[in-house]
């Protein structure tokens, strides 16, 4: 399992969530042209071919509706989610932006900070349903401020998760519908007779629901596209084995596409991790999809020192980034791209997954190179704010006159004329 | 040109920029493979076949070789373009984000932000190439510190415009590609022989540059689309109709599809303004396009009084907001969704399009609803930062494992156990 920099493997990591999205498109196309025209009708049509689910029985679950879902939570967990939900607020309450105003050359200028009106976050039905991702993506649209949160998610078989229902309770979730698919990315985008139409959608979804929210970006807001997972761990002398091993083993128990990574110079390290995978992989539920991960796109690079496993970190720009070394911080500004970075020996990734509070929404597959985690911001625009005096257009309106004339425009022009010297100027 | 709240007007002006986009997809579509399956080659082809320019003469212009287009500015334009410069880095200097650390039950928690590295500017050729929208977009990547930045503009019928690539110069492009459409989309999506590879475009363009910015939207980042243009201006007693009039004119001269709408509850104003529109619309060199936008997509709306007008404004999420009032400061938070706030009576638009220093590249279309402005946000990309102590890991170690457990995560359960009583924990 041990490799090297110039392993075939990096290219294989590199492209492993690439997906022929124009074998899709048609698809999405359809049933979002199909939930325009039809609404409810094709919402209905497709979530009984897909789903297996009558969404005519129960077609969504109002606030009130959630809270018996929630009451049935088991009291150690209700109590691990309730913690989860305070330290996830609290950490996003950082992010928060203000409005602002400041004094330049006599005019004033400033920036208004406002909430998005309203949000629909998606949550995948079946095995990828997960409570976790309802705290991570409600939460920071609350904390922005958001008036209306809602969420789209199937019912998978008809079956609904029942945990998942009863966080989106804890949450603040406004209305749950029971729709998944592009059928509910397009529900939420353009409205159904049911579904009221939202401004920003976010949240996971397999290729049906990424390239439904590629095709309505622009009508509304979308967060960015998930792609398969990972994790990419820095590791030093003073690792120990056991703790990487079972961090990789945490990642690669995702799916199969998952990628967990250690880089060490070590080679004894590297040596004992690889007999760590080995023994705690036998004892794993989802063993068979661990083994397959961390075969194609996992595994122990060996390279040289530090500096070329912080190069080949930020060239990964990975999702996860674990730096089992002594003395993390140090390494903090040698990191470009990275999701987020987990310091230290006693912060494995589940920590951020569950409950420390920052967002485990990341940038996945190199995205990390221009995206964020999830956060407040998304749950905001700015719009920008401008006040001019008299004196301002006497000293500087000449020169917005020039600019507007190179450009051909001159009703521009004249609007700076009309108030230096009235009609006259033009 | 008086128009009433329940006018069919309104229901034109909010449709007027849909496009129907999968028209051109397939176009698009192939545009996009080709120069990823053909690189350079295919380049050369489009841009013979659609500019009527012949790549294989001149590919590119370096930095140094951009100075001659600069040198030969105008004095008295290139003091313009220096101020403007000036105004919009001083502006933009009060968007840049810091890195931050708190503590938080005994973990240190952070968010680190990091400048994306390279970005691409589109700059439209022809009719709509405009030297301020190079200072707009490439101003604030500068600011927040991307390493390299370049830019792709047709050579539109084989000529080169030749302000826009002396404003490149002084707005610190690294590079300017003659290329343009969705073929300049995508050789900086993919990278082609001659074209580096960037991690964002930015920029405004076609339905042709849209539609394939959104299709490479997630292997790059991408701003917002922006549609056709407009202005709201609320107008009370105060206000002055050659100054209205005027600010609408500056609008409506962009294009047949720019909307300009003033909203009064002062009918005498309003007649006034529509006197002052007759009057100086005959003077324009470009009467008959701003005729046909006022026409169309704007006027003079009547309403019964001041939150009226505010309510509709927010309904419209117009891309510029003029308010030509006496107290313009005391209405701003009743505001809600506009690209840029202009304040009584001497903020004209142009000041704002060329000049004041926030950005003109604004969402349009309604889609200030969740879109903001271009800004400094828009070119760094953030880093949570999560570091854990044994004590913490000891103290809330078994809610985490419960959260991991209920989502049937294993691993994730015993990367947590493993730091708490070694593999005997699973």
């Amino acid at each position: 399992m041990i490799f090297f920099p110039d392993s075939e493997k990096i290219k294989d990591i590199i492209n492993r969530g690439e997906v022929l999205e124009a074998d899709y498109l048609d698809t999405v196309q359809d049933i979002l042209n199909d939930v325009k025209l039809n609404g409810d009708k094709a919402l209905i049509k497709y979530t009984s071919q897909f789903d297996k689910y009558n969404l005519e029985e129960k077609f969504y679950f109002d606030r009130e509706e959630l809270k018996v879902f929630f009451d049935e939570i088991p009291e150690d967990l209700k109590t691990a989610f309730v913690n989860a939900k305070g330290n996830i607020e609290l950490f996003h309450s950082n992010q928060k932006e203000k409005t602002f105003l400041v004094e330049s050359k006599g005019a004033i200028l400033g920036q208004k900070v406002t909430p998005i009106d309203s949000v629909s976050v998606y949550v995948p039905g079946g095995k990828a349903s997960y409570p976790s991702t309802v705290l991570m993506n409600v939460i920071p649209a609350k904390v922005a401020g958001v008036n209306r949160v809602v969420m789209t998610t199937p019912a998978s078989n008809g079956e609904i998760n029942r945990l998942v229902l009863g966080v989106a309770y804890l949450a603040g979730v406004d209305r749950v519908y029971l729709i998944g698919g592009a059928q509910a990315i397009a529900a939420v985008a353009f409205g159904t007779e049911s579904v009221e139409k939202v401004d920003k959608i976010v949240g996971p979804g397999n290729i049906y629901v990424a390239l439904a929210k590629k095709l309505v970006f622009g009508l509304v807001d979308i967060d960015m596209i998930a792609g398969p997972s990972e994790i990419l761990i820095i590791a030093d002398e003073s690792a120990n084995p056991k703790y990487v091993a079972a961090d990789m083993l945490s990642q690669a128990e995702h799916d199969e596409l998952a990628s967990a990574i250690t880089i060490t110079w070590d080679k004894e390290l590297a040596i004992e991790i690889e007999k760590e995978l080995d023994f705690q992989l036998k004892k794993l539920n989802r063993a068979d999809i661990a083994r397959k991960s961390l075969d194609k796109f996992g595994g122990i690079l060996l390279v040289d020192n530090l500096d070329e496993a912080i190069e080949f970190a930020n060239s990964i720009a990975p999702e996860h980034l674990e730096l089992a070394v002594k003395n993390p911080f140090e390494l903090l500004y040698k990191i470009k791209h990275a999701g987020a970075i987990f310091m230290g020996h006693f912060t494995p990734e589940a920590i951020g997954d569950y409950f420390a509070g920052p967002n485990h929404t990341l940038p996945t597959g190199g995205t990390a190179r221009f995206y964020s985690p999830l956060g407040v911001y998304d749950f905001v625009k700015k719009s920008s704010i401008i006040n001019c005096s008299k004196e301002y257009l006497d000293k500087y309106g000449k020169l917005i006159v020039k600019m507007a004339e190179s450009e051909g425009l001159e009703a521009h022009a004249n609007s700076i004329k009309v108030r230096l010297e009235g009609r006259d100027g033009f």
